[in-house]
């Protein structure tokens, strides 16, 4: 874990910024951002309008989209989208944006996207289709809790996210940003941090329901904590926000060369 | 593009596999599949009962699993499980397996699975999520025609998926094989070529439905092919059957080293 320098730095661009999520556009952690965004920005809200917790890089292929403005809090209109995150990112910078953003930004998620659920993400993936339309992009996440306060999350991130596109986050970069909860001393710095891939143990609830038939309902966390070093959970359990950039090519390069040097079968 | 070496490697052993897809346990690239897997080994289905392409790697934590057993032609039983490909893997080595499957094979899919077309498959995220549960997998897609003979890919993808772990395809590795449409002279052969990242340019087509709505269907594809050097991509244009190791860490190494440079401000 590398601890970073902190020093202030000053942001006084203009930006036009799409924003999006998955908790769905009537999401708190989205008005929340929106909020602290607009403050200096152009804001395009595009959005689903249900909650794709765990949706992953699902995109409807074999369905239409339908959209619907949908007007929030009196803050702001956006696009409440019939559709996934990536959906929401495809139908923006192909349909409804008339300029194209200069960044896409993702949340703010209610709970953390680090470790192997970064691919299970809804709010990651949204960053991520936005990078792969070429644009640079950021997941952010605030840890599950009761009392989750978004404003104070959305206040944090805005210094972070604006110094990310002028310090070298270019188009196809995607950076994930987990903010701790809310504790005395924390958060305690930035970090930058690998993503772990340590597995997370689920568990399967088995219930029956009302007609007799059986269903599960999953659930599941990490185990053995202590030794996962040097990682995005690491470091917000140690009480730093991590930053964490990623990336959308899921070749194994190791395994690639090794399997270079295999024997296959005669195909032809 | 590294052109491997052929030889016949007989194979022996008598492995337990778990096969699922995305297409839903109906589809039949699955029964091909298990047609050929199960004349020398233990051959378990659990796989959606609905088709999920483009669904990517979503897991269903909103609602709860229900699954039922299901015949398929009189060929085999397996659990249709209504939910993702991802949630078939979770709920077959949770809870329906009585052992610990050798291998996880997902496939055949309809329609190739590469470039960044791995992102959004449903039939990639099941051998990634079996990976992530500490096995080995292996993801077989068959390039879309209007007359794809799954019986002739799976008798291809055989003896390519057999050689895998006798050459160490370990706990947690992932294989995405992928095989051209059947044209004369194709295959070719079997190659080892990386993930390409190139852009999908995407198109929405607009329509109107009978109520008047707008509505827009998504279709796409890759432009500029020839610029894409060394990738899955140009192995199968070429007629090569593709083979690619993926993986789960989505690190951008590069950036993260690059990062730890930045400055950050003070969000103590």
């Amino acid at each position: 874990m590398i601890i970073v320098r902190r020093c202030q730095v000053p942001y006084n661009s203009t930006m036009r910024i799409l924003l999006t999520n998955d908790d769905g556009i009537f999401a708190p952690g989205l008005l929340a951002m929106y909020k602290v965004l607009a403050e200096d920005a152009k804001v395009d809200v595009v959005a689903p309008q249900a909650v794709h917790s765990g949706g992953s890089h699902s995109i409807t292929i074999r369905h239409p989209l339908l959209w619907q403005r949908a007007s929030v809090n009196d803050v702001f209109s956006g696009a409440g989208v019939e559709g996934t995150p990536a959906d929401c990112v495809k139908l923006a910078l192909n349909v409804l944006l008339d300029e194209k953003p200069d960044l896409v930004v993702s949340g703010i998620n209610a709970g953390l996207n680090t470790g192997i659920n970064v691919i299970y993400s809804g709010t990651v993936a949204a960053a991520i289709e936005a990078a792969m339309m070429g644009l640079p992009a950021v997941a952010v996440s605030l840890q599950f809790s009761q009392d989750m306060d978004f404003d104070y999350a959305a206040r944090i991130a805005k210094p972070i996210i604006r110094q990310l596109v002028p310090h070298g986050l270019g188009p196809g970069q995607v950076c994930n940003i987990n903010i701790p909860e809310m504790r005395p001393d924390w958060p305690r710095g930035v970090c930058v941090a690998p993503q772990s891939t340590r597995q997370i143990v689920d568990a399967f609830e088995r219930r029956t329901d009302p007609n007799g038939r059986e269903y599960y309902w999953l659930s599941g966390d990490y185990t053995n904590l202590d030794d996962d070093v040097d990682t995005d959970r690491l470091t917000l359990r140690e009480g730093y926000i991590c930053v964490t950039p990623l990336q959308f090519n899921m070749t194994d390069n190791a395994l690639l060369e090794d399997m270079r040097h295999w024997s296959w079968p005669d195909v032809t």
